[in-house]
This record gives C-alpha cells, structure tokens and sequence, in this order.
C-alpha cells in the first residue's frame, strides 16, 4: 500500500480552515512564502513516500532486536535515517545559530504528519531528538549547547527522553534515580528507567539522554528533581567521541506495536556511574520538561493525524478494489466495490471528517505556539494561551481519532484486516500508544479542564467559543441548501460546548471531583464542537470562492455537512455526561466496582 | 492475571433482568431447577479458572504452527480439550439420541463466556465444532447422523466450517469450489478454502469438515450452492478409521489475534478430490447454512460479553493495585490506586454497564432461542421472531463491546497496557475479530434493518419497543431519588428508537440505500437502549426485593443510573444519524471519496 502525502488537504487546512493567508503580520513565519511552503511540503511528501513508507511493513515484521547487548534496528533503517539527516530534514526548525533552519513549528508538524504516515516506529527517533533539542535550546548553557546542539540539530546524534521509572510512570515526584555531585560541575547518575524509545541503537555514533533525576539531598516529590545530559559516549571538548558512558540498554520491551521503534530498560550507573551534566538548574527539572511538553505533545498529536491518514488512505483504496455484494445499480450477476455500500460510506466519510478535524486542531495549535514565539509582541501572550488550551485537545482527540480511524479501517477489510500482511492491522496496533504515551489521553482531559479552563478566570476558552459560535452564525447566514443542517448542528454544538464550559467553570473550584468526572466526555464535546467549525470554515470557503474547483467545492462542503448532521450531534450527550453524569460516575467506591 | 467467572452476574441477569423464574410455563428449560443450574455454572466456572485460562497467554505467545504439514497447537492443549470432553461439556447442548445432554441454549451461552473468558483462541474449536454438530443435527440424514454425530456431539472429533473462498467473503454466491459426483452418492470436492478455524490440528483422532461447493452443472450464485460432509480420515462403517482424505491444511494466516487459533488455508482435492457427502438437498446448501447462522452469531456476540468481562475484571484488578498521583483523601506523601481518579472511574463503569448489558441482550437472544424450540406451541413463532430479531444486535453490539471495553481497559493500564506481557493487549488484539467474522458487523447491522424490522409489518420490532417502554415507566413510577434521571433518560431513549424504527419501516421500501446509511447507527441506538432497558429491569428487582443485599442494591441501581445517564444520551444523536444523515453520508462517490 503506496502513501500519498496530503499536501493540498495540509494547504488547504492551512490557508482556508485556519486563516494562513490572511494574517498579515502575525503570519506564524512572515519570511516563508506560499512558494518554498509547497516546495517543502511536496518534497517531504516524496520522501515520506519513496523512502520511509517502503520500510514500515517489515520493520513491523523483523522489530528492533538486542543482540550482544546492541539494538538492532531493522534493515535498510540506518541508511534511511543518514538521507533523511542529510537531506535537511532534521534541522527545519532548529536553532539557526546551530546549524538548524528556524522553520516554524506549523511546517515541521506538516511534515512530521508525513514522516508519521509513511511509518511511526521510524519517526520516532527523529522525534524524540527534537525534544532533546528543546531542552537544551531553552535550559542549556553555552558549553553545553556548543558542544551537543549543533549535533543533535543535524540528526548526527539522536536524543532521548528518560523520565519513567517502573515506580513512577505519570507521577513523576514519584522517582527515584540519583545524581551524585562530583564537585567539579558534572554528576554520577544511577537508577533504572523504562519506556525509553530509541534508548539505544547503532544508526548514530552516539546517542544524548536526557534523563531526569534526584541530586542527593535533594527535597522530596517533583520539587527535587533536576534534568541532566547524559550522552552514550562521553565527548571530548573538540567534540571527537571518548570511552564509553555507563549506561546501557537491558532489555526491550516486546510492545503491541510500533515493533520496530526499540523501547529499552535503560540501567544507568551499573558501574561508576553515569557521567551527566546538568542542564538548567538543580531542582527546576520538571519545569524545564514542561518547556518542551507542549510541543511534544502535539507532535504526539499529530501523529494520530497521521496514522489516521494513512488508514484511511489504506481503506479506501481497498473499498474500491474489493468487489462483494449488490448495491443500487450493480449490473445482474456481477460484483459492487465495497465502497458503493452505503454501510461502507458511512465509516469512510466518519474517517475523513475526524482526520481532517484532527489535522485542523494540531495545526491550528502549531501556528499558535509559532505565534506565541514569534509574532508581533502584543498577540504573542493571547496565542500561547491559546496554544496551552489546545494542545491537550490536539493530543488526546487526534489520538483517540487514530484508534477510532484504524479499527474502522481495518473493518472495511472485513477478514483480510485481521491478517498482518494486510497491513491494516499494523495502524490499529500502532495508534494504540498515541492516547498512553506523552500523559495519557485522562491526564490530558485533566489538564483541559483542571489548568487551562481556568486561565485568565475563563477568558482563554470563552474567547474560543466565541470564535467558533461566529463560524456557525456564518453557515447559517450562508443559508445554502448544500450544507443541510450543518449550520443549526453546529450552532448547538458550540452552545453545548458553552453549557458544559460554564457548568465545569462553576463547579471545579467547589467539587474538582465531579468536574474530573466528566473531563474525558468534554475534551470529546470540545474536539468534536472543534473539528465542526474547521470544516465548516473550509465549506463556506469555498461556497465564497471563485477559484475553488467543483470537486473540492463539493467534497469540502458534503465532509463538513456529514460531520456536523451525523458527527455534531453526539455533543449533546457529551455535554450530558459532564453537567449530569458525575454523580452516578463517582458513586461505587473501589470495594462495590469489584464483583459482586 | 486470573478468571473469576461472574455466575453471580450471569444468574442475576437471567433471573431479574430477563424474568426467567416468573416464565411458568414458557421457560426454556422446565426440567432445569435452579440448584443444577447454579451447579452446572459453578463448575463451568471452576474449569474454564482452573484449567482453560492458565493456557491463554502461553498461547498466545506460541501460537498455532503448521510444521510438516501438520497443525501443531501450543502445549497443554490437547489434554485440557481431552479433560474438557471427559467432563461432559462439549456434549451439552447435543441431540440426547445421539450422547447430549439436551441443555438450553441459555445454559450454552453461559458456559460458553466462561471458555471464552478464559481463552478464545481455545473455545473457538468447540465453536466451530458445534455449528457441525447443528447442521448435522438439522440436515443431515440417519446414515450420517450414525455415523458421525455422536463423536462430534462428544467432541471425539471436532467440526469446522468451510465457506470463504479468497473471493468470496461474505458474499457467498461468488464461491467456486467443485463437487463432482461420483454415482455411487457420494462426492469428490475441489477447490481453496480460507480463515478456516482449526482447520487441522493432532487433537482429536478426525476432524469432520462442514463444506459448502457446488455440484458441477448447479445453478449460478447461492441457488446453486450445497453441503457437504469431508472427513479428515475416511469412516468405515463401524466408526473405525479409514484412510487420509484428499484434503489438507496448506498454511496458516499470521493475525492479530486469537493467535493460538490456527486459521488455515484448507485445500481439497489437490489429487483424485476430497471424498465428500451431501448433506441435506442438492442447492439448499445456503439455507441449511442459515439455520444455524442464528446460533453461531449469538456464539460470536456471546465471545464479545466474554472478552468484555475478562478485560473488565482485568483492568479492575489493575486499578486497584497500580499507585499513581493523589485523589481526594489520599495522605500527603503516599499515592492512591489510580481506581480513585474520577476518569478511571467512568472508565470502569462504562466498561460494567456495557458489558452487563451485551451480557443480557445475549442470554434474552438465547432464552428466546430455547423458548421458540420447546416452549409452549403458541408461544414458539413469537420467540422465534424475538430471536431474530436479537440475533444481529446480539452479535454485533456484544462485539463492538468487546473492543470498545478492550481499549479502556488498555488505557487504564498506561504504558503497562501497550507491554504484551501484561496481557491487557491480547483482549484487545482477540476482541478486534469478533466484529468481522459470521458477517461482520455492518452486515448484522443490514440484516437488522433490512430483514428483521419488517417481520410481520413491523409488529415484531414493535413489541419489544413496547416492553422497553413499560420498563422506562416502571422506572418513572418508581420515583426513587438513587436512580436520579434513569426514567427520563430511559423514556427519551426509547423514544428516539422508536422514531428511528419508524423512520427506517417508511423509508426502506422505497429508498434503501438511505436507510441502510443508518443501519450501523441504528443497531448501537438499539443496543445502548435494550442496555438501558435490562440494567433498570435490575435495578428495579433489587428496589423491590427484600432479599437482596445492599451491595447487591447499591451497584445495580448505580450501574443502571450511569448507564441511563451518561451513556443513553447518545440514542439521540443516533437516531439523528438515521433519520438526518442519510443524504450527506451517501453523496460523495467513489471519485470524490478519494484524495483530492
């Protein structure tokens, strides 16, 4: 199955759900014009396609293996991550002053959708360098930074995040690694960390961890832990590589997918210790993790978008190629393609509005956070409030979009989508770590609910909601019979929104029981009520445009009207569940759920 | 992770919400008392705990093999399958002239989850086996029956269905095997048959083939398609063994799940044919396939209750044991089990409400089943329209359960639930068949709109609209302040069924294609109702009944509460979906489906 890059579908989120065009001065990257922005997007498409998708099956099949105490990363792996390095891919957004191309985030999540869809396991490793990336663009000092940045920028080593232990995975004042002070400025460190993907390989000379631990004596919980660089090979101050550090990978985890992205036990200080430095200040460690957890976990986010895209893709061109059954006008005697039963219809249009939507919001929260960092000085506050609000929605809505999208794919396969080699399995496997890793898609719903509904006393969602309530008084306004009901749907859609916003408002500071009772159900309500105003605003786009073609005329306006007639509907019930359902959701204490 | 199988949930379920001691007459099984009934539960119960479930995750690892020719299955498993038939339960259900028992299907499906609980991939061969027994039983002649009945019935030799073809899947008109005949009665069968469910394996001594071919010169497309009988070994006529017969297991599929099952690839007649008998007529191959259509889709939703329970006792236990974060309450410094985080909650309660609803939806199908075939004469056609009518909801709500309860109990798990050897993977990886095979899913879904909504003018549906309806007011009449919204909630949701059912009766025959654009919609409105539906019809026995316990009173009236309150709000968007979302579901054809 070939990956075709969606690079009109991104355009078109783009400039016409989300406004590109029309920013003027707060364009999230003024210096990038519309021509270099398509020459990326097509190039990155092409080498998503032609390169990376062709590894994805069997690296599902063959999986990252240790051997002698090495991961070995499927075959073809390391030549495909040395072209995509030398290409330029890994440093489109990085620091110009360290080699890296300063690119908005907007692009590189276009682009990391791409990456993701052509194979998850491999994309992986890239992403989890930019991460390490981050942290020391915002926390490093200069030594560091001269010596490690320019490296990981160019994607000549790769980074990793190790923050889990078996004791702490979400709760990180839980842990217990330790970094003993050397009293020359750098550190031992000892403990055990799990989940550590890319942990260890030999597609790079080395590998720079970043890892979070307790300096002895440091205080109890999340208040004593600090963040410190822990690179696999020591490096000499003219960046040559010396002696091996002391840590290494143990054991790999066998997962239920992305089979070929190892994910190592990592034991750091077996021996002497782990030689690390740290990086920002001692105890701030958790601080400086929550600089970069917003991009990451968009970048988690888009890449539900991106397994979504890809079994849909997937699905459709299976559902116009098998032929089983009758459907209207089928010739007697012969077979229909899947695709013209209505059933079948249903699911691919269901695909397409929640990955479309999903995209919406994970680029809509990209070109905000660039905003945020580079826009003109007085919107820059209102847009990372507006990016803190929707990274939790992009990350738990495109991800639990993923699942939805995979499984609904993999049953247009009917029993061929069981089988492995059909590949479709593989995305249902895959996507199930999106809503687990990064906060799970529960925390998330508590962080939407618990920190960001109560920015600025409300201010940061009610400005939202307006926005989107002027969306749906446009459809209506519009009053153009192709788009059906949309316009009502998706006016109660944003009122159920509202409902639930205030009533969650209200009762979190009395009652934050209840309101986390319902936080699922409503960061639900609010990416649904969400992916609605995005493809509406892409439907009365093209209603109002002349150069719109009637192909994407039709198709805009008929995938925003499913999704607000078939799709929009269920906010009510979600809005339902979090005014009405915490009681009953709360009542059965731990002894009454076992049972009976 | 062990099994406690819920003979306390499955008794309640039969007693109080589905009337079985208030029947008299019309009970399914007058000769069954109580006393062996909960005797023969708890034994069940103890067996698929004690020696089916410890092999589930070994095999899981191991999974079938094909080596030499031969199915190998995973260790442990022949002897289990042997003590299995030595304690009586494969003939359970059997015909007693031929060594059954003669038991209710109601009793069947019981036991049935709790094989299924405890292992899938080792139930499906008594499954399959029983659909043989079933056909025989209807359409075979005495010679047959003589001669392979009772070992079938006893489990000596085990059954399997042969009808996919690699083009035909559900669509068994298109099916090319051959069959010619040999003048003397019998046949010689040729052709490939696919997903055949232990279609080899060195268990049994025989394995007796169930396969549907056509008989050279019959009529194109299903009128032309008969039965067959294919031995494994050749049966002289005193039930010793003959040679090998000419057909064999020539690969195996790699899945995603049910990994132990071997699903195999069976090619008959590679040399002189696979020496077969007709069972039945010449071209009623279809129909006599039919009659036993109605129990193997129940069996199939009953799998769904069954990974249902086992996933929810799962991620149960989890909860209850993994420490992270701090709820109300928790002591400074310590962690609570992660069962008092609200969201992990409504998790868990989701996941008992639907699988205690899947669970009665199942056992009201099979009771049905039982009354139709030796209840009173008069009331025998009634259940049996009840029965087909519950059969498609049955398989296909109970299924989509089953994966929907599977991912929640994964999420709860965090990253522990993505780790294979935590286990809570497999149910997720085993539940993802259950929607696809015996028709998938959208096919219950037209078979429910299509052929069971106009039964007798539509009375048939109408009648059990209208028990829903006196439940919903028995509910509002109770008036009792621990079931909150339940009789609002319930009323609405049977209202919204019923105008969709309305809607569906009018618009079917003269635009199917728009009615069948709802079917899927339609049958989760109707699952989520008849949930609704049993869960208050228990809540209500406890209100009432001075023997129940208050816990026993607590958690029904809860477990009905959250069901009513914050699941049954979705009825009415799907019944929007059904009647509103026809037309923009069904408007992008197979050129405008595809990428722009």
């Amino acid at each position: 199955m070939g990956y075709q890059a969606p690079v009109n579908d991104i355009l078109f989120t783009l400039n016409h759900m989300l406004g590109l065009a029309g920013l003027g001065d707060a364009h999230p990257a003024p210096d990038l014009d519309e021509g270099t922005l398509v020459a990326i997007l097509e190039e990155a498409g092409k080498f998503a396609a032609d390169v990376i998708a062709p590894l994805n099956r069997a690296g599902d099949e063959t999986g990252s293996k240790l051997v002698d105490g090495k991961v070995v990363v499927p075959e073809g792996w390391t030549e495909a991550y040395t072209q995509w390095c030398d290409a330029g891919w890994a440093a489109l957004t990085g620091d110009p002053d360290y080699g890296g191309q300063g690119l908005p985030i907007m692009l590189n999540s276009a682009v990391h959708e791409m990456w993701n869809s052509a194979n998850v396991s491999f994309s992986l490793a890239p992403m989890l360098t930019q991460s390490g990336v981050e942290a020391m663009e915002h926390h490093a000092g200069d030594a560091l930074k001269n010596i490690y940045l320019e490296k990981m920028i160019s994607g000549t080593w790769t980074g990793t995040m190790n923050l889990t232990e078996p004791q702490a995975g979400s709760d990180l004042g839980a842990l217990r690694c330790r970094a003993i002070a050397q009293g020359d400025g750098t550190y031992r460190l000892k403990g055990t960390k799990i989940f550590i993907t890319y942990g260890d390989h030999e597609m790079t000379e080395n590998i720079i961890h970043m890892v979070i631990a307790r300096i002895d004596g440091a205080p109890a919980g999340v208040k004593g832990i600090s963040l410190f660089l822990v690179p696999k090979y020591l490096v000499n101050e003219d960046g040559s590589l010396g002696p091996r550090n002391d840590v290494k990978a143990i054991s790999l985890e066998r997962k239920l997918g992305i089979h070929a992205s190892p994910t190592c036990v990592m034991a750091f200080g077996e021996n002497e210790g782990a030689l690390g430095y740290l990086v920002g200040e001692e105890n701030k460690g958790l601080a400086h993790m929550f600089t970069m957890m917003n991009n990451a976990r968009l970048a988690v986010g888009v890449q539900g978008v991106a397994v979504a895209e890809m079994a849909t893709q997937h699905a459709l061109e299976y559902a116009s190629e098998r032929k089983q059954g009758r459907a209207e006008g089928t010739p007697k005697g012969e077979m229909t393609p899947i695709i013209n039963h209505p059933d079948i219809r249903r699911a691919l249009m269901t695909m397409r509005a929640l990955t479309q939507g999903s995209r919406a919001i994970c680029l809509a929260t990209a070109m905000a956070l660039d905003i945020a960092k580079s826009g003109p000085e007085e919107t820059r506050r209102e847009k990372a409030d507006r990016a803190a609000l929707l990274t939790p929605i992009a990350k738990a809505f495109a991800t639990d979009t993923a699942v939805e999208v995979a499984s609904l794919g993999l049953q247009i396969h009917g029993g061929m989508g069981f089988i492995e080699e059909t590949g479709a399995a593989q995305y249902y496997r895959d996507a199930r770590i999106l809503p687990i890793y990064e906060g799970t898609n529960g925390i998330q719903a508590m962080d939407l609910v618990g920190r960001k509904l109560p920015m600025g006393g409300g201010a940061v969602v009610k400005a939202l909601i307006s926005e989107m309530r002027e969306t749906a008084e446009e459809v209506i306004v519009s009053n153009d019979p192709a788009l059906g009901r949309s316009g009502h749907r998706l006016s109660e859609a944003v009122k159920e929104l509202e409902t639930a916003t205030n009533w969650l408002l209200k009762t979190l500071p009395g009652a934050a029981q209840s309101a986390m009772a319902g936080a699922t159900p409503y960061l639900r309500l609010f990416g649904l009520a969400l992916t609605g105003t995005y493809l509406a605003r892409g439907a009365l786009y093209t209603l109002q445009s002349e150069t719109a073609s009637d192909r994407e005329r039709q198709t805009r306006i008929i995938t925003a009207r499913y999704m607000a007639e078939n799709l929009l509907p269920e906010t009510a019930a979600l809005q339902r569940c979090v005014t009405q359902g915490a009681e009953a959701t709360l009542a059965l204490g731990p002894d009454r759920l076992a049972p009976n």
